[in-house]
């Protein structure tokens, strides 16, 4: 398996820009009146490269996997539920499920590494690197060698859909606000406490056993600040995947829709890896898991929905989504001063 | 022409509300992860008295009506600019054309009151009350008689359009900006201040001279308290049909998708004439438009978008539709711990 192909994402045309720009304040609106939606049209127009950018199809991928650290009681939910909500996903019954039937969005789940057999399913891609990681508290969550194997084949994801307009990532794991807790520590640098939260629902007392069990996994294996290290001591399959999914569709001029903090996390390795694909990463929601905050906050990213989610799947990605499509068909279709005969202001 | 029939709305279930919390709290998903969509989706469920709320159908009505105080330089707009968007709206070229389009809204004009005869067009409703409002500064907007009449013919579009399982609300009138914050001052008491913002894109000096007219027009009026009066005195033609539209629609529990700032002035004096209906109205976003904070506080609401927008149109409101549909999906279609098999948290 080839390595990942770290080269930079195309970069964005100045001139494109300018001519982008002048479209939109040429609309019939006051300038500046569809305020984040104006930004979110430059974006995508200049990502496609092109002054009438497309957004009719997408991808749903929600990428699956354990966590050997997830025996540790570091979740409201045993370790079960990752294989269990792939069965959910995949029989329609899960919430991206009904956001991506709603939204007329292609969905598919991607098994980067449950720790059970997964019955085969059309929906169902199985990429599975390993059973889980292993426990990051004792010893590096995976090797290098499966770090850039996840990393690869999420690549090579993107490459089979590069036919779709946008990319929208998701994820389920148990454990794995854990692991994107550690990883933002150590590419943001803030501190442990600030990057754990509540996951699916912890109490007090489990909040409290998540922090201590990170701090020991830090102990062991310290902040570590190269984002392929950071990825084998304390990643997920999912993560890394993600990882290479959302690097090579950059590189192909594809946005990726980036759903919350676990995705967002994997995008902190990804821009830390690869920076040019900053500009081709759309942020979907800030969720209310408290180190969202500071990988947002490293990535400059303002995401566009805040509904106080913290359910993961790329639920609030496929929520963001028709946002995403209003921001390119308002710079496609809206008519401007001149065609629609409408007086400027004085 | 009947008097608005200003009847209670409909009370809510107090053991569907229980019921409906128990299944949105069996779905696959750890309790409140949805956020801000679980609150929305028990809203619906009670406004529409319905354990599986439909919200597949919406008619988008925007309200164009003009001032007589818009030539006193209160926007950065001409007048015409009021009858040239009309056409505009029906030729399909505006941002709320595009959006309902976009999301397959049925959308209708309604001339409330535009200074201009317009021409006749399929999706145009004339209901016009007269050509343009009186210039408050000087007198009265309007009278009791023309604010009953705008109400009642506004309750009469909302019965026609009972079929609908939402209205969408949005409204056009070069000058209504001044009208929401003078209808916002005396209905929240609020310092005129706080309630005056840039409109369309008032420069310093267009705001500053914006402030003086406003108080003008207070101190001939008054901060007028009674809704109806403070409508006489202040209000839009399109801001008095849209008190009557929500009214009716919220008796016949239908949902009502409340735009920005100034769709939110008429819900202020339609919650003041008739408070049962606030839990039958969604706000979709929060405009950057000054006194919207206000008129929301008051309210109570917290609005589904923050996108810094302040075109008006209904344009917000169309753009949080699709969370409102997702809110009634999950409700509807996403399986329960039990039926999926999927372990519950420890």
């Amino acid at each position: 398996m080839a390595k990942p192909d770290f080269a930079p994402a195309p970069s964005l045309d100045p001139e494109l820009r300018e001519k982008i720009q002048q479209s939109i304040d040429s609309k019939t609106k006051p300038v500046g009146s569809l305020g984040r939606l104006e930004n979110l049209a430059l974006q995508i127009a200049l990502a496609q490269n092109s002054t009438s950018p497309k957004v009719e199809s997408a991808q749903v991928l929600v990428f699956a996997g354990d966590h050997g650290a997830a025996h540790e009681g570091i979740s409201a939910y045993p370790v079960e539920v990752t294989a269990q909500m792939v069965g959910n996903f995949l029989q329609g019954g899960a919430a991206i499920s009904v956001f991506s039937r709603l939204f007329g969005l292609d969905f598919r789940v991607i098994d980067a590494g449950v720790a059970q057999t997964l019955q085969a399913h059309p929906k169902l891609c199985d990429l599975k690197i390993a059973q889980g990681t292993k426990n990051y508290i004792e010893e590096p969550a995976m090797s290098q060698a499966q770090a850039r194997l996840a990393m690869a084949r999420g690549a090579e994801l993107a490459m089979q859909a590069k036919g779709e307009d946008l990319l929208v990532l998701g994820e389920m794991g148990i454990g794995n606000s854990s692991s994107a807790a550690l990883l933002t520590h150590c590419i943001t640098g803030a501190p442990l406490e600030g990057c754990v939260g509540r996951g699916t629902g912890l109490d007090d007392d489990g909040l409290g056993r998540k922090h201590k069990r990170l701090s020991l996994a830090l102990e062991r294996g310290g902040r570590v600040q190269d984002p392929v290290a950071a990825l084998c001591e304390y990643g997920g399959f999912e993560l890394a995947m993600m990882v290479g999914t959302m690097i090579q569709a950059a590189q192909a001029r594809q946005l990726v829709l980036i759903d919350g903090f676990i995705v967002t996390a994997s995008a902190l390795i990804a821009c830390e890896l690869c920076p040019s694909i900053r500009p081709y990463l759309i942020f979907s929601h800030r969720s209310q898991e408290t180190g969202h905050r500071h990988a947002l906050d490293h990535l400059q990213a303002s995401p566009l929905l805040d509904l106080e989610l913290r359910l993961g799947e790329g639920s609030g990605a496929a929520l963001a989504y028709p946002l995403v499509q209003a921001a390119a068909a308002f710079l496609n279709q809206m008519a401007s001063f001149e065609s629609a005969g409408v007086s400027r202001d004085r």
